[in-house]
């Protein structure tokens, strides 16, 4: 595909703007693919729903914000029920389990996993859910290379850490290839 | 000002895209106003020029792109030379004078300050340098209070580094405010 539209949403402290940003920065730093990510706070964000945008595409992006993504990742109830209205028909719509109870359907393939409690059980440290979520969406997807968001993470995050993000990405990864 | 409209560039690695983030997140959780946050990695994104965008306005914000911002900050001599001439006429520039060296003159208000080894002399941690920019630019600046990005600070760093970035965004308004 082109041009890929993703939106992902949670609350704030669920990591779903570093996410963006590495996997923007994936993209054009390891792919040479062009990206956009974007914040837009409105008053959703003052009752704590975060969104984050990217666009990663192979030509130049002349309009940075997503208006129907077909690309969603929510990882709360309530950026469910705000956000899965807004997917592009026959989109993906990427839920955690744990923290989203799926009601009524949408218009695309809607893939429902318990990253959380995967993350809880493996590796114990709910600050790399963000990381295994984005090692869950590229296993899903074809957006960037799993090497490619290694590097990154490698050039972010503390030397100590960066094993338990390699695990956490992988494990993403494991969750999306072996059961939906 | 209804509209504030500001570029944070520099180098991958001195927390400019945090800087963004901090100061959207102030003005939107804290202060009741609307903003945006953008990164739109080009080509110059793969030399290692990093640049993130804020709009902050009491309206509604239609177009999130910045093309020419009022307020703009360069933190390397390299982000210097790319962007300083997109500065609006009139608007402020901010430059560290350890890592950029002015060259010709902007339309507008030049302001030169020795951030980085105000930090690294009474901190002593490169890391909060971004922070102490925050500072800086809000001491320039009616953009946000204070206490509303130490809100902000509060809620997304761990607590050992509370007291630290603190300082750090402390120094920053005194060095606005002592010389220029």
């Amino acid at each position: 595909m082109d041009t890929n539209r993703i939106v992902f949403s949670g609350s704030g402290g669920q990591g779903v703007i570093t996410a963006a940003i590495i996997l923007a920065e994936a993209a054009v730093l390891h792919e040479g693919l062009d990206a956009v990510q974007t914040q837009v706070y409105g008053p959703e964000a003052r009752g704590g729903a975060t969104r984050a945008d990217v666009i990663i595409s192979q030509k130049p992006i002349y309009y940075p914000k997503v208006v129907n993504p077909n690309i969603l990742v929510c990882l709360t109830q309530e950026a469910y029920n705000r956000f899965s209205g807004i997917i592009w028909p026959g989109g993906l719509l990427l839920t955690d389990s744990h923290y989203v109870k799926k009601q009524g359907r949408i218009e695309g393939r809607h893939v429902t996993l318990d990253m959380y409690q995967a993350v809880m059980k493996r590796i114990g440290k709910p600050i790399v859910f963000n990381v295994c979520m984005l090692g869950t969406l590229i296993g899903l997807t074809d957006l960037v290379r799993a090497d490619s968001v290694m590097k990154v993470l490698e050039s972010k995050v503390d030397a100590e850490f960066i094993k338990m993000n390699k695990e956490a990405l992988e494990l993403g990864i494991e969750i999306a290839t072996s059961g939906e």
